[in-house]
């Protein structure tokens, strides 16, 4: 690999001193260094800009500079392009992201003397159907989410599996998550942990208003369809928590698995059980300070 | 019992031939009759109406026309007065709503007879502090929701009971329900049920994203007090799911009982469990068709 | 298929005219069946018993006579010789059960006809050792479950997955589910709906005594290894709620996909969601009467 | 006061020297200290001996070494008789133990100068009645357990409240809990958790096997009658925990509160949320190691 792209979340304390030690590091190397020029200028690396487009072209790796959001947001745009991804973790405990601040030069290192292997992720696609026609699509890794608005108290989610029936869930919504996504919001909902060699996809209500719904598991290849029901309020379709589009009642979602993987650049094998033995020290710091 | 008030959902079918039904009635054994003047004229019957200050004082008795909702609505407006009320079912099974309306005028029968007993059903109150001013002030029946809006995803609640640091939630939100609130939207969240005899808050957490958070049961005279910590994004309160209030970061919720009962009229011993396997049975009926 | 082997709950009430029937009818159309002796004598079908060895090796088909309880005793039985199995279902509903009463015939004819099609559902193998030594071996369809006896408060299990540590769950025990069993007794305890084409082990904690354990899905080729830590007090492994046996301290238990499948005989597309929709109107009956 | 009780479990590691120091400091001060005769001998302090009878009539505190669990027997024993109770906590974090190893001097020194308060905590009483005759009377501070045996899959129990009938749970066993055991069993079945000053009791169903039940809060004054509908296998009643009584088909088990309080002597106000917090921080280092 000779062509990296950075993809980088500038509120992120010191973030820029690490980045610029990182580009001339790599410059050093004779690598070449892509940035979106609309983060480079602030960063003073205007001389690395170019546009989003070019940078997924032409980029043989990405690496994230932030926490898992940036590093989300980074997939959703280069997956289809079949880009691996790594990431810097830069915030809070990261699932995704690979690399901690102090081992970021011995990690290009790595990177560049090809010691890493590819752990692919299946991600989800959403379509929105309105009178026939597709209104939205959009692709994500952690989960596709139906929810209403902080008003509105309830709504009514017709839901296919595959073309079965399943359940007129009245609730406060849906989340159809990966299982990358089972540490996500599902989990927050009640939805079970799902270790990342299992593809499947996951139906978890939230706060559903009957007593008798839970989160169902199905195969990955499946098809999931939401009519919504709901008259009135606000309805949401939400993905990764980043991107947004506003539902009419009728509207249908259709949710799968998006014809790609995220590729994700793996350097050690973390193991996913001490990540989250880790992550729920993390909460107890949190719920407690 | 002499006058009496009527609360009316204009939606529910039917409706105004049965709340003429019942007028005719109470006027043919000599009563008076009251409706809110925006009501009783698209039934005919403006001859009845009145503003809702002078029903309320009026009233002996406030008789309710629709679901639980309408109740909830018309509770929320005379509780404060001590005026007693009893419920028409017009809509789903009613967990508050006395009377099937087959039976509509033999209960107005008891009515005058005396033939009836009261139950209270304590209620709460919430205050908005901003900047150490009470901006906002509600009460209600079932409960006080603090919730994020549609697009956010996670908001950050410091809590304190009686003073005392509870936690700090990462959630979508939180619940804080009255027993009578107990089988609505604090149920939906995981929340214990709570006889209508057992007088306590109920501290419930939306979709918490930590893993030890639950249900939490206190003293009915307990103080909570929740801070808005998050910056970004809507956050709402919102009192029995019908009146709503923005809420803005540093914003201080206080939730207590409410000085005064709501105050239900009550012809025949319904038990609560049985209404609870009815609630049930209607659930598994609607989450299949 | 001319061979029939019928495996018979005798306990079911009718059970003897409709298999006295059914051999009619088979014999009628000169087809051979076997009835494991024990069972046959009590029918007055003593002239069809044979060994269960033999009618395992014979048998082209075993139709099961009874609830599920009884398939999956059956299936116990005759998975490894990879015979298909169909079920008349004689007790409440039956996820399993293909054929009702009224059917039987029709059913049959089917059979005979060819006119059916094999569902294969993953099954579970789980081995004890003790001091290095294999002393137990079990297979299953359902789950192998380790709980503590009614007397001991709490069991501490030291979880592995592929080698990895999981978590030592202080708990009333473990649930280890194929697809199959999480509509049984993980489902109870916590564990999401896994529809049957979706291959998977669920790993779901009874009653977990750390607020942050979850039910976790894991690849159904994963081996999943369980030390019992516990001092004191029974502690049983039990398979498909049938088949006991008594663990002691230090006891490891390795439960991993069995290296056969179920093979279940269907006649026609009985949804899944519609079979859930129904336990769940079933359920609500039984817990209201 | 000046005659103090000791109740010791002499497992816990160093717990002898402790006693005999603490002993030797109650003398110098012309206190009198009973030792259940059992415990006083392998102790060396045979001369304190005295029965437990005599124990409960003549101290005026009873000062617990041990862990939570010894200070529920303790209490299970002295409570009918008003003494009250103090724990030196030698265990894991104690939810009702309020004296550190280090601080137990200036504890004991704080007891003499009367600078403490008393905590009343409701307890629980359970009878069993066989063929209209009490067969088993127990009292407890925590829970009573109704459960199946290990082998056993699925016991039912019809539930009444005041002779309203509840349900009948399909379940695993049910917990009828106190305030005080809303952070023991009932808590890992997802019961709610109920601060100290709120009385009340919980019904929570233990691995219920229909999807609507969930845990109920009744009024401290409530009467609970389960009836044991199961033929087969074992059903045990516990209390606390620690005492056992096997229960047959059509036994009746009646629960409500107990006629007196449990009476812990409290130093200084050490927080229910706290607690809560710590307790959690301990959950989450005991799951990982």
């Amino acid at each position: 690999m000779n062509t990296f792209g950075l993809a980088i979340n500038l509120n992120k304390k010191g973030v820029g001193n690490l980045v610029r030690e990182v580009v001339r590091w790599f410059e050093d190397r004779g690598c070449t260094v892509l940035i979106n020029e609309d983060t480079a200028r602030p960063l003073g690396l205007s001389r690395l800009g170019t546009s989003e487009k070019y940078l997924v072209e032409q980029a043989e790796c990405v690496i994230v500079f932030g926490g898992d959001g940036t590093l989300l947001r980074t997939t959703r745009k280069v997956a289809a392009a079949g880009t691996p991804i790594i990431g810097v973790n830069l915030g809070h405990l990261g699932f995704l992201t690979e690399i901690d601040i102090p081992d970021v030069l011995p990690a290009m290192d790595m990177l560049l003397a090809g010691k890493y292997f590819v752990e692919e992720r299946m991600m989800l696609e959403a379509m929105v159907f309105r009178a026939d026609k597709v209104v939205e699509h959009m692709i994500g890794l952690n989960d596709a989410v139906i929810t209403k608005g902080a008003f509105a108290r309830l709504i009514l989610l017709e839901t296919y599996v595959n073309g079965e029936f399943v359940n007129t869930y009245p609730s406060d919504g849906l989340i159809i998550a990966s299982p990358t996504g089972s540490t996500a919001y599902s989990l927050s909902a009640g939805g079970p942990l799902v270790t990342p060699d299992l593809n499947l996809m996951l139906i978890t209500p939230i706060c559903p208003h009957t007593l008798g719904a839970r989160p169902q598991a199905v195969a990955p290849e499946s098809e999931i369809k939401v009519v919504i029901l709901s008259r009135q309020g606000e309805v949401m379709l939400t993905m990764d928590g980043q991107h947004g589009f506003s539902l009419l009642q009728y509207d249908q979602v259709v949710i799968r698995r998006a014809p790609h993987n995220a590729k994700f650049l793996r350097l050690k094998g973390r193991g996913f059980f001490e990540l989250l033995r880790k992550k729920l020290k993390e909460d107890v710091d949190r719920i407690s300070d």
